[in-house]
């Protein structure tokens, strides 16, 4: 029932999001971001649009030093080599020791044995919230690469929602499904995010995007994960609706897409917004 | 005769042209690039634009797990460290073990002896195709630097025509030299691809991304590399003639060109492709 | 007094300023470029718009055969892991050695202790010039971290003042900050650059970009670096203004800050570029 919009829904997911969203104007938290090559450059432009501040900082050396400044780490796994691992898990374990969210985007996780074994150890380090598209989601609930191709999911979000409530469940992590619908779930409870439009998914590393900004929404609230990761697919897919009012194509989607987040005012989320409960 | 378009010769390009950018659109190939940081970004979206499935996986790792996968094989020798080519000694040589095609830039080969060494132990490995600017053809050529400065080229494309044939022979790739006119050869045969605008050099990595639209042509007909090759110039080129009608500088070029290649139609195509024998 | 523009100042730096940058398109000299991972995009666009060749170039294998043909060298620490040191260190040697500028930006400085210790290290070995932005400035004075908050300041520039006087001083470097206005010094004057607008904070890399600008104009005029710096800061910010004029977010921001640099006209410089003294 993920097309079905519950009227009753809108307006609290509205509000929350816009809290969301203007308090992190307001407070514009450092966000440590671990990162592929491919994203840091559109990671970095989006968290800057949105009212966080990016740091792309992934030296193990700068970890005890840097990651205690941070609101929230994220660690992305696109463009993984083993000796980044290693600054993944210690900023990973001293946000955990030191009570900060973190969030993890298994990028292209079936893409490798290697790639699939790391971030089951990543995992292992509690994140507070795992982002992916439905492909990746199964093979981290499947422990098991050969359902993924790249980046690009082969499958729609919401044949994996079942995959993503039991991983869920299994990591204490909310878990969060990128695709026509965006999904959240913590395992009992899911949701479903409507706004967004499909040529996003034709701008690289648009998805890394989106995982950064559940990063900034949880460092604003990080006892209320879900509704903060539900809420900034929202954000996130609302800034894409408004972009796709002017693009041409994806390059001038995104473009607009990170104008929009810049500018999205109270009405615009209020009003269209779209998180229905899913059942 | 690179500026004297033969009538006889223009429409059958852009039937093939036609056929093979509708096909990538079909297949989406997933495409494994090995590539300089520069030029991540506008790669993916390059190809996300032209419709096949780029996936930015080096690491030495993940090479037997994945490049089985891969339709082709993109390697680009921008910034290059002496840590990643291993990885692409691997994937070149598993491309070639599993009868995939895969597609060389040898992108500033004049930058260092260590480059050109690179460059042609890569070569050893029996690339498909081989795409450069004059420079860094002439270099290869004559498996010496001091001809290249930096990424840009120091030569006309034209200059380069005969070392391209020349290092075809030599290798037997195809070798395709990029300028205000695009070159491909086989060693006998030349055709000069014409569309494509001067601003074009403006955008940093686009000539690396042309590389990438090759690969992702070859991917589709790995047996008519020649023609492959030609025509991913001028879809390329031809998306950048469109994108300047609206550009006002490089940084707007290379949105529109972008958008263009997501848009591009077979009448368009059809109409304005043009390549012609040079003899 | 920075805001307090001398009607005498005005057309001497435009002058100025157009000089060089008309030199830059004239003489495209090879810029090499060390720099962190997010910027390498942005930057290498903004030198090619500016008129620059720009070549981002760091194994420490291709130093000694590459570093001799740049014009000038600029170094980033942004993103700087231990392996990058050595290069970036052979890079700065060679270009003193064989009387070449180089440039250092100090991005986020005080992300570490790693990391103000190896740009300790690089100003020993006398860069031409130094370019932060406020809090970057003040940690380098100060040699203390805790000032600043990631690649984002948390000092108005003109609060830097009185440490980048005194860096200069003690670097005999030119010190340049960041800011709503940009301040050059080489220990005794001071010039204010007014150009710009906040915007252009949101971009990330913007700094990074001119530094990488102020590199291309010192290549062009070594023996001035002062009056190259302020101007560089001047053309960027003045390629903002302009951009700014069409902009609807920092995206947009970007793409027209980049064209506008790409298309500025002897008249507008003249007219436009505001630098004045500071006392």
């Amino acid at each position: 029932m993920a097309d079905q919009k519950q009227q009753e829904d809108i307006n609290p997911w509205g509000l929350k999001s816009w809290t969301y969203l203007s308090s992190l104007r307001q407070q514009s938290p450092l966000i440590q971001c671990i990162t592929n090559f491919v994203s840091m450059d559109i990671m970095a432009n989006t968290l800057l649009a949105a009212g966080a501040s990016p740091a792309m900082v992934h030296s193990i050396l700068e970890i005890p030093d840097f990651t205690p400044h941070a609101k929230s780490v994220l660690i992305n796994v696109g463009t993984l080599t083993p000796d980044w691992l290693p600054a993944m898990k210690a900023a990973a374990g001293l946000a955990n020791q030191l009570g900060k969210p973190w969030v993890l985007d298994p990028a292209a996780v079936g893409a490798s044995s290697f790639r699939l074994k790391a971030c089951l150890e990543l995992i292992e380090l509690k994140p507070t919230v795992i982002r992916g598209n439905g492909s990746e989601i199964i093979a981290l609930s499947m422990a098991s690469i050969g359902s993924t191709k790249g980046a690009d999911s082969l499958h729609e979000s919401s044949d994996a929602v079942e995959s993503a409530k039991s991983l869920a469940k299994s990591s204490g992590s909310i878990v969060a499904i990128s695709g026509s619908v965006d999904f959240v779930t913590d395992g009992e409870r899911v949701v479903g995010a409507h706004n967004g439009v499909p040529m996003m998914q034709k701008i690289t590393a648009s998805g890394c995007s989106v995982t950064a900004l559940i990063a900034a929404f949880v460092a604003i609230d990080p006892t209320h994960a879900f509704e903060a990761t539900a809420s900034a697919f929202s954000v996130f897919g609302l800034a894409g609706d408004i972009g796709m009012e002017l693009a041409k194509g994806p390059a001038s989607l995104r473009m607009h897409l990170i104008d929009s987040l810049h500018r999205l005012d109270q009405d615009t989320v209020l009003d269209r917004v779209t998180i229905t409960n899913f059942s």
